[in-house]
């Protein structure tokens, strides 16, 4: 299958005027949460620009119910004109779409990504010709469940949108992905590609995995009785563990370094509470220290006006 | 300070008949959460019952200004005739309070408790003299923030309410306070004291330190300028982590047994996890297993109708 129709044009509510054109065709590989997030959002703040989605068929028909792309095929060749290229597909997959995008890609396109590791993807982005210039992103705007039916316009308004560069960058470059995301809605922020996979394994790879092996261990010993018989409290802290294992396959292969030793600090930690259980005064540490940590987080949120 | 006031009686809405009274004067010590909402749930459903609360004086203001108790004290003397007494303070303080019931209550009344662990506190009532029949329960009615404030007469409904008795309770009783909660709207249940600690370790004490913990361990570790660079998944996962420590301090020295074997299970599993990150098929296992069960979580909660 090459192009499947090219979708009615969005209105722009209320007549404000469209932001400056920043890319003119934008194709995002991976329509899910993340890329039919940035589709729909991409069409409404530049009703002439073009979006092109690479996706499944299934997933490409979705897309265009939902009027999030206005060109979709399942081959890449419909990128050739591209100028900016978003890969949206899990770590894995967009490394390998990075080997094929200069068969496909004959334009002096940028490229970037929105994988939640970088180092590797970054790394395979340095076989790519002069011509396609990679600079490695990361969307901080995810939400409960995936796939492009939950996906939506503001998406990422109010949240942080971290850009990794490396040296290697022609001059601009960056300064025209910021402006495309802050148009979006997103901050952008500059991290160090080490630094990204490290923070992220501390920050995000870590609370997945240790409430992935929270309701593991949970559901496999209480069983679907002791389940029957819980509070809020399990399901609260459990609300990740519906995440999908493809994306995280890819994540914890890709970053097993840096998630490895934030795996021990709280493996480490939880070894002191568990000989430390009759001591009232380091459970009123821990309490104490969590209570802070978690009212500054929600205060950071608050002040960034997110849900 | 004795009596501060006699509340104004609850006109009971729309004139349905008031269900048959269990018990006449229901006296609570530890007016917060759950003992709070227990007085507004009493009041609601027996306006002809009498409901005495105990607490600190400034807790008792915010209990008659709710209409939540008749007579308020922040003395035991109170409580010298009443039927029932609930315990709903923190464990140890309940263990105190157990101590002195024999010197304040001087009817044959049903003593019962609300904690989180159950052996201490049983063992503890042992003691009473054969008028007071101890019956250990605990409603799993958390709520995300604790304190009368946050106080609402339904909290029960549809939530399971466990007791533990022994096999020294006169015959009836267990009846009597099974149909007392279920006019609260819980579902009863009867547990096994060893069991119920056991499984609460499980479904409840170790999500609680998992949360905390992580929350310490990545807010440590990220700092302030670290959390402002996270998304809604870290936020999700430790709601748990603002919980009061003087709850948990008690759960945590009552039931250390319990909740060392939960968290030797969990550490286990995360070791598994931590020397397996670059096997696509472990973690495909873990989030496999972690979805199923967190799915079957939703759906018990969906059945039962609470939010």
């Amino acid at each position: 299958m090459a192009k499947l129709a090219r979708a009615l044009p969005v209105i722009q509510p209320g007549g404000s005027p469209s932001p400056p054109l920043v890319f003119n065709k934008v194709a995002i590989v991976g329509l899910g949460l993340i890329g039919g997030s940035i589709a729909l959002a991409v069409r409404q703040h530049w009703p002439t620009g073009l979006v092109i989605g690479v996706d499944r068929k299934e997933v490409l028909e979705r897309a265009m119910v939902l009027h999030a792309i206005d060109v979709a095929a399942d081959d890449l060749v419909v990128m050739a004109e591209a100028d900016l290229v978003i890969l949206a597909a899990p770590v894995e997959q967009n490394i390998k779409l990075l080997a094929q995008l200069d068969r496909y890609v004959t334009t002096a396109a940028v490229v970037t990504d929105v994988g939640s590791t970088k180092r590797t993807t970054i790394s395979a982005a340095r076989q790519l010709p002069d011509r396609l210039t990679f600079v490695g992103g990361h969307p901080l705007g995810g939400a409960p469940r995936g796939g492009i039916e939950h996906a939506r316009p503001d998406l990422f308004e109010g949240r942080p949108w971290l850009f990794t560069p490396t040296t290697d960058e022609p001059a601009g470059i960056l300064e025209r992905l910021s402006s495309f995301v802050r148009t979006l809605g997103a901050e952008p922020h500059v991290v160090d590609p080490t630094e990204h996979d490290e923070l992220l394994a501390l920050v995000s790879h870590l609370p997945q995995l240790a409430t992935s092996a929270l309701m593991h261990v949970v559901g496999t010993t209480a069983g679907e009785e002791g389940l029957a018989l819980t509070g809020r409290g399990l399901f609260d802290a459990t609300r990740l563990a519906s995440s999908p294992a493809d994306i995280w396959r890819d994540i914890c292969c890709s970053n097993a370094d840096a998630i490895g030793g934030a795996l021990d600090e709280f493996i480490g930690e939880l070894q002191r509470i568990r000989g430390e259980l009759k001591s009232g005064a380091e459970i009123d540490r821990l309490f104490d220290s969590a209570g802070t940590w978690r009212a500054r987080l929600a205060a950071l949120r608050t002040a960034r006006q997110v849900d």
